[in-house]
């Protein structure tokens, strides 16, 4: 699993209880996977189509210093399947588990479209070097 | 199910792609869920412990009005379930469903702590009408 | 008085003084007026274009449950006017009254439109089911 | 009248309809009063008693420089009234107006205070150097 | 030295620590220099192309009212440079100072483009009094 | 240097000319460098004390993947200096480059305090595993 992106907890992310807030947390995590499954997918058109089994295992205080974990765990035709871990980055311990974060490839038009793959990059080699937009 | 919270789609809640981030829309249903476990279980200590199946049924665009949705399913001894909907106002098309969302209540050490319903209230009478740090 | 978007005052929602922030509340309220004030006139393009009166009768503290009502009390010929109430969900407290928004309906020009309409509607019969920017 | 505050109108501060959120501009205009009546009272602790004829003028696009006017029109006993005005920095073209904007100073157990005040000040000669709590 | 715009901090602008976020502090001076650069060029197309030694000389707290300072200090043939003060509006305690930012102008396809000013403007005569997309 | 944090640049981090807002930038950049001083003096307590040339070299649009980097280049008694460089994950253009940023240790009272390191840790073993506040 490669634990790539950074969080310091502060009172903006806080919930009336005064831990990390839930919601914050899936916010963060979302975005992280929408990264992931672009690069694995090499298409920057591409959506969340499924989470599932979320656990939320510890809570985070103000101050926690946390890190977000992807990792690709099949690859269908059009989407690409992901388990995700959060831990604090001192102590190790797991705040949130997410057994599977399902993104689809999408075309122009919206529908799903192959991506061509069946095995995880480590490097960024399945995407253009330019944006889609920015090429004509 | 009851619909409460309504949203409006702005600049500020769009993925990169344009439409609805994910992201944004589980922050929503996260507020909500603890809103609706709080009066469930009569305890403004209650935390997020576990969410099961999301599906991303449809996606929303800037300018869609959109309603989120709750049911309590099932009460356990510390605990409550629910069933979540988000929709689109006019459309009714869905937008998101979870199968289940567990709360859990915790008394002022975070231990878990009994509730004492085994039932849905449609009203607020499990709550005491001041917050327990405004009664000293 | 229909009471609909709930929000749980969380810290980045207080002000200097450790209170729920006035302008935070005024925000919330302004997206709910829209959303309630597009139903009532059928028609996605509308702007606030007066309030009056807004009435801080009383404050809200981190972990407040707070609800937002509105209700048209009257209709001109291109605009809808509504009272709002903000109320705490639980000791039913005011928190903020304001006696009248007006909100107006505009055509693709900016101009002000007739919306046809001079009750109230309980339902959302008044809109087009699909976005008008979506039809073509 | 005084205009100190400017804002750069950016996505973020848009409505669904692609202008400048009302909801935004209340927030913004709330804390620069909360500013101003701090400085005129002499006391951090104010909070907003009353709003009174807000008129929208007119809108604003992203890219727009706008500014916030206050002006003190009236003190009471434990309160100060001020107009505010926001306007576009380059047309001048007014955006939004209030009458009146009440803030109330209050005594540490949250009870209105008297200010002792009668007349503007240009200055920031009624504040003590040191903040309360920074003052133990 | 022109001060203009002002912040309240509120809790929503802290660290993990409790003091002003330094970043929120680089984000305000950052709008700030932006509104005033597109002012003395006379060009909505500004961009921040250096900043050169931020001292951040002391902290700030929760309720501390705190003002932004800037002043052109040279003109060259693109671009304009400024030095920046932030400090406590009540104890005029410096909080942070910048030396240099340079802000450069742009044509329409984001090339560096002459301005043609070669001295500061204390008012807004520059801009032309529409914006370049409004006036088609 | 270590590349962690990631963003996907999304609508809300747009300046009004619809290219990366530089106050976003700077406001991530400073939280990754936070978080990094503090795994490298071995203390939370540490804030911004300097930055020094920071370079805006190229711009990003809405749909970009960035990631921040960081290297410690410099150890003094109670501070670390780190260099820092933000580049577009696919194309590795750098968007920004900071030639310094400077952070001091702080003990309780907010005095420098020495950090006992002389050179890069690329572990955490420097970090108490648990939170100063948590201990007592």
């Amino acid at each position: 699993m490669n634990f790539h992106t950074r969080k310091w907890v502060k009172p903006e992310d806080l919930n009336a209880n005064g831990t990390l807030f839930g919601g914050a947390l899936l916010r963060w995590i979302d975005e992280e996977a929408a990264i992931y499954a672009i690069l694995q997918m090499g298409n920057h058109r591409a959506v969340t189509k499924m989470m599932s089994e979320i656990n939320f295992v510890s809570s985070a205080m103000q101050g926690d210093m946390i890190e977000m974990g992807l990792k690709a765990t099949r690859f269908g035709r059009t989407s690409v399947t992901m388990r995700a871990e959060v831990r604090n980055m001192i102590t190790r311990q797991l705040i949130l588990t997410i057994e599977k974060i399902v993104f689809v490839s999408l075309d122009a038009d919206g529908k799903p479209v192959p991506h061509g793959y069946t095995d995880i990059t480590y490097d960024r080699d399945r995407m253009p070097t330019r944006l889609p937009n920015a090429e004509s």
